[in-house]
């Protein structure tokens, strides 16, 4: 079937905003720590975050049109510090919970059942509870006119994790880890690797790839 | 364990853009279909996209610093169209193989055995093979400055699918498509549903999410 321009435009709106969320497919899921300069902690659940850069360590991350009461962001932009931090399958439920709209006097923290974890001189809490953990210092912000989003870029300076996660070439082992991903907004999975392949050259393998293509 | 910031700048290049290419997780994967003003055709391998918004519908994607032969950000820009084709399991090799640097001359739907599918007045192929297919065109491009990325901004015109996938929701079933997903650049995985959760509100099921979570 085909979905016309005209069609996504008159879509009734939650409709449009499902499968608009949904089509692009599985999406790094995490689990946004931060805190107020008064200490008062936050947990908001993102899933438009993305690899800008590895020297130096850059990921970026997108706010839709923000209200005031945006814990997360004014968190940011008051201590510079944030962290990721994935979510396991046996807490995808109160991760989950995590997105509900509560008032910034009240943490998520303690309101869903995670514990905060702390490094000196980090403002930023991380979830005791996850596996893979990153602390983000504050780099830029883009405002995006085109729909008054905001992407705002951190730079990777701490990460915590598990020791057998890591491979001895730097790759992470999200099976190991157990990390869940998601789909839209609401839709969690867990993966099963199929293969990690190797460089792409283009002189090489060229007719066995070819080979293994079934149309 | 912890890897501190001066330890992330002091690894070896092909250590750290591993790790940090592998640390978000799973991300979204497309096989982004264009062609230049001479209808040469391209398939370039992304995994750093994201959703900016439903209405209009905005998807981004980054370009890492560009060589002048970057043929799919230079297709875009000459025709204004793209495409977004998911990768299925019996094609995740070929699809992994279009990421060698082919010369601009070079088709990589002919190299790696894919077939080109066209819609009228729309100048970017699809990938006949994909089960999910999305036609962008090109809305803004954003230059960051901190790394010399290029954040590339697409408007959903055009959206080609099997029936059976979209649900009367709008909600799109990768599981049924059987959408690959990745971590970094090279290691390419098959999911299993965990659930699709309501929409989480702040007065319900607060004490039933607790006791699911067992630290």
């Amino acid at each position: 079937m085909q979905i016309s321009h005209s069609q996504l435009a008159n879509m009734e709106q939650r409709f449009r905003a499902t499968l608009i969320n949904s089509i692009p497919g599985y999406k790094c899921l995490q689990m946004v720590g931060t805190s107020n300069r008064d200490g008062i902690s936050n947990i908001g659940l993102f899933n438009s975050i993305f690899h800008l850069g590895a020297n130096p360590a850059l990921l970026g991350m997108v706010f839709r049109p923000l209200t005031p009461e945006h814990d997360t962001f004014n968190n940011i932009m008051e201590t510079g510090h944030y962290t990721f931090n994935n979510v396991l399958p046996w807490f995808y439920k109160p991760a989950h919970q995590t997105s509900a709209s509560y008032p910034s006097e009240e943490s998520e923290f303690a309101i869903c059942g995670f514990n905060k974890q702390y490094l000196s001189e980090f403002k930023a809490p991380f979830v005791q509870e996850s596996n893979i953990k990153i602390g983000l210092e504050f780099r830029e912000c883009i405002d995006v006119s085109i729909n008054n989003t905001k992407i705002l870029i951190g730079e990777v300076v701490h990460i915590l994790l598990d020791e057998h996660i890591l491979g001895d070439d730097g790759y992470i082992d999200h099976t190991k880890a157990e990390t869940v991903t998601v789909v839209g907004l609401d839709s969690y999975f867990t993966t099963q690797p199929l293969e990690r392949l190797p460089y792409a050259k283009t002189n090489e393998k060229l007719n066995k790839q070819i080979t293994q293509h079934k149309v």
